[in-house]
């Protein structure tokens, strides 16, 4: 579905190329690369999670191979906030220059720095924050305070030679966000004056109508559940969101309760943010879940992972009784979080083991529990008008998001002929304030796979999958082929077919037959013999078994 | 998480037991048994579709497993309607026994029936309608119309000696039904003032609130659509709606197209529907794909299957240019269907892949092309209040479906201890107007998988999902045991694995030289030998590459 590759023409001084290696048409592993007068600049390198097309793999990551051989060309990573998806890539980008400079806001390079810790990688931090101004080579970089699901999130404004471009990041327009740092439309606004050549928006909710809700209307419903609550209360959200666990400390200390943190990751971000003064953590609120032990139910309240049914995730292991905080009747579980599309069955499935454990579940489908990080179409219109770019192309989300994006700039007076609608790969050039489509590359996943990456291949998922479907059946002979003689064998192993193993009896004389008939009429390579093995016991398989599974034959040759 | 199992006391004279062998805790496989006086009578048998967690399986079955041994005192299967959720297991019990009486309406029957002969079956059918009354042995059978999303759907009324049972199978209560056969609650309420022992009533969308909206509304949406596409337009829905389709009929004469049925089963179930005067075709609107070929894009409606993204349905295949309808520019797809929780994934790869083409898709998110075929919570307490039963034990949904449901019995005051929140297997007594659960008994999966029923055990899943993540290694060696020699390998052949094959180069000599050491030990026995070789390649695996492949060592003896 992909269009097709057509390779860009040299870049031509003074003209800025854009080249998207994630992010569109799908949501994860967003990164953007800006060229210009022999220099890189990246906005982002993000992972995207597999779904289950992808069996086995852990992560996948924007086509960084695509800039392999100008890694010494990089000036600088630009990353516009603590989400994996624009920041879960950079370890895998800095095994191969670790020197590269990252540029970010206080949080965003706490959280990547610890990432990093972990891999080892000792990285080059720049921090900045909204209104700073600095050049990394061609680029001219500013930085504009936006909002969204996690605290200091910036847009970049990028000035060169060709001309002006801002990219959002992921944004919304809370006008009453908690922590009062609102998206900076008049900065918006100052540079639509300047004029924007191009502007590069979050799409991920363009297709939602209207406005997000604010962030600070869930706090007093978070409150009246706790309220309402007579056992313990676990409340789950991503680990990350420092502004839905500030509400949750705050309810529970309304409510007399204190607050034990849950999973690695939850314990990790909150330490930051807090020592970083984004959460503020009520004095004597927070309790270690060692320390626990002596608090009653209904002075307690779990902040947890897990809310989008991730299987080693807290939750999950609450509803299946593998956790020590142990779910019973008048408990309450609240998952203040979205449902990730692709995720649905795992959420219900610990929903519905919750409650069997007796748990009242409060989510968003019955509570107002949950609002979006990602502005909705009304919110996009707004900074359309005021920004009124020259040239458009959304970014961040699947294609139905793009167009859904891309339609909303038009209908604020952007030409349609002035909206692109890129996937990874598309090359953009901007020169004299025109942007247009000048090539398209072939983008792949570059897949983490255990403790390698990028070496799980096509070929490799095409046969897991077949594995899941239908399971495999080796055939294991040993043959003299000097005496034409079979002597072992054929032993058949299949695993994951659904057949009982006695079913294989009957075929192993035919195989039996076909090899002896091979090597009389003189066949010796154990090749030319596989293959021979294969399409016996395959013809049979297909056609009285009515099954497709993998066969692997091995002839020893002795 | 299943309750444990405890055996049921034998059945009294005068007692009437009920156990659910499937559709409890899960949305599908409904299956309830009744048993009095000897004889059983079964309400549906219907198919659930697998999970990801289910890789390779085609069908899942109730446990029809449970009544193996009691084929024979089966008086009856009813039907209460037409959907696969509730008849796709008939085949596989009638070949256990295939002259079990199937009871139901016109067109359930004939719904079956066109699936028994696919399966070469000849049943024994009995065709009821609303207000028939008859009798199978000891159970007195009185049906009554309700309204769901495919006509002509019963519910059942079944007095024995020990009581009164309703059972509703799937429905709603829409007030203006397209074919204005209302649910009969004027027959509810006539039940109820005899008395209902026990109610057993749809869960599935026990926890929304309110009603679900008229199927009558969603005609004008579609005629405005329609009206306003100037290429083809493509409607996909579930292949047994035939009030849907009766919709697009009207709106495509009333827009002078024609319309064009595309997938087997909805040209097969659409003629059927047609034949028995359950779908009104308005004349001459109907044409064969065949003979459509001059008719001009903006004179046709496509109407097809794939609704929810099923790969191997015509949406899909027009998503990715595989079938003859090519969709383009101006084209418009609507997708007039529900979204069942997991195809998500599926039906927005199906939307942007039919958005890349050019179309306009049109769905339930961004218009309203689509009402819900199960009672809201508000139809639901309608039913409770007009009833009145004793007892009530919710049927056909997940655990936090059934939760709801009874909180709705509850909220009109049956008593919470009169209100079974049961799972599959659960075995209630109905005696003197109480019901009381009495046993549970452990249920199965029963899998449907290419050609075999239920061979399919869970360790062949395990072994798939293992394959699926993680690939698998064989080990294949040929040794002479009394030389205590290795005669050919050990060859190794990886699948899966993501990993080169030179890579297991390494680890070669040492299996080599620990089967050597063994054999040199005195070890002769090939089971011992290959454990051996799992051992040394397992552990090397596990550490160096950080995999869990399956590991398979064959040791060839000669």
């Amino acid at each position: 579905m992909t269009t097709p590759h057509f390779a860009p023409p040299e870049l031509e001084p003074g003209t800025l190329r854009v080249t998207p290696l994630g992010g569109l048409g799908e949501v994860g592993r967003n990164m953007t690369v800006y060229e210009i007068g022999g220099k890189l600049l990246v906005v982002d390198c993000g992972v995207l999670f597999p779904e289950e097309t992808h069996p086995g793999v852990d992560l996948i990551l924007p086509d960084i191979s695509k800039i392999e051989e100008r890694l010494g060309d990089i000036v600088a990573v630009v990353l516009t906030h603590g989400h994996e998806d624009h920041i879960g890539g950079v370890p895998y980008l800095l095994k191969r220059r670790e020197d590269i400079p990252l540029v970010g806001s206080k949080l965003t390079l706490a959280f990547v720095a610890a990432k990093l810790k972990e891999h080892r990688i000792r990285p080059v931090l720049r921090e900045v924050a909204e209104g700073d101004r600095l050049d990394y080579g061609p680029f001219d970089l500013e930085f504009i305070a936006v909002n969204h699901s996690i605290p200091d999130a910036l847009a970049v404004a990028i000035r060169t030679e060709a001309g002006l471009v801002i990219g959002t990041g992921d944004f919304k327009m809370d006008q009453l966000p908690l922590d009062k740092r609102i998206t900076d439309l008049r900065a918006f606004a100052r540079l639509g004056e300047e004029g924007v050549d191009l502007f590069m928006t979050d799409s991920t909710n363009a297709d939602v109508p209207g406005f997000t809700p604010l962030e600070k209307d869930i706090g007093p419903v978070l409150e009246r559940v706790i309220a309402g609550s007579t056992g313990k209360v676990v409340v789950a959200s991503f680990s990350s969101h420092v502004h839905r666990v500030q509400q949750v400390l705050d309810a529970a200390q309304a409510n007399g309760r204190r607050v034990v943190l849950l999973g690695r990751s939850m314990v990790r971000n909150m330490k930051i943010a807090s020592d970083l003064g984004y959460l503020e953590v009520p004095e004597g609120v927070l309790v270690d879940l060692k320390k626990s032990g002596d608090i009653p139910d209904h002075r307690i309240v779990y902040m947890s992972t897990g809310s989008q049914g991730e299987p080693m995730a807290v939750l999950s292991r609450m509803a299946n009784r593998e956790h020590q905080v142990e779910i019973g009747e008048g408990d309450t579980v609240i998952l203040a979080s979205s449902l990730i599309p692709g995720n649905e069955n795992s959420v219900y499935r610990v929903i519905n083991g919750l409650m069997k454990l007796g748990a009242n579940v409060v989510h968003k489908g019955n509570a107002k529990v949950h609002v979006s990080g990602h502005a909705a179409a009304g919110e996009l219109l707004y900074c359309y008008n005021i920004v009124r770019p020259k040239n458009v192309m959304p970014i961040h989300g699947e294609y139905r998001h793009l167009v859904a994006n891309a339609g909303l700039a038009i209908e604020t007076g952007v030409p349609q002929n002035r909206t692109i609608i890129g996937e990874n790969g598309t090359v953009v050039d901007l020169k004299d304030g025109v942007a247009r489509q000048v090539g398209q590359l072939d983008i792949d996943f570059i897949y983490v796979d255990g403790s390698s990456v990028g070496k799980v291949t096509d070929d490799d998922l095409r046969d897991r999958r077949v594995l899941a479907e239908e399971g495999f059946i080796s055939v294991i002979t040993v043959v003299e082929t000097s005496l034409g003689q079979i002597v072992s064998g054929p032993e058949i192993h299949a695993k994951g077919v659904a057949e009982a193993d006695h079913v294989f009896d009957k075929i192993k004389p035919q195989i039996a037959d076909a090899l002896e008939q091979a090597m009389r009429e003189g066949v010796v390579d154990h090749h030319q013999l596989q293959q021979i093995v294969r399409r016996t016991i395959g013809r049979w398989v297909g056609t009285k078994l009515r099954r497709k599974a993998m066969i692997v034959p091995v002839v020893v040759v002795v």
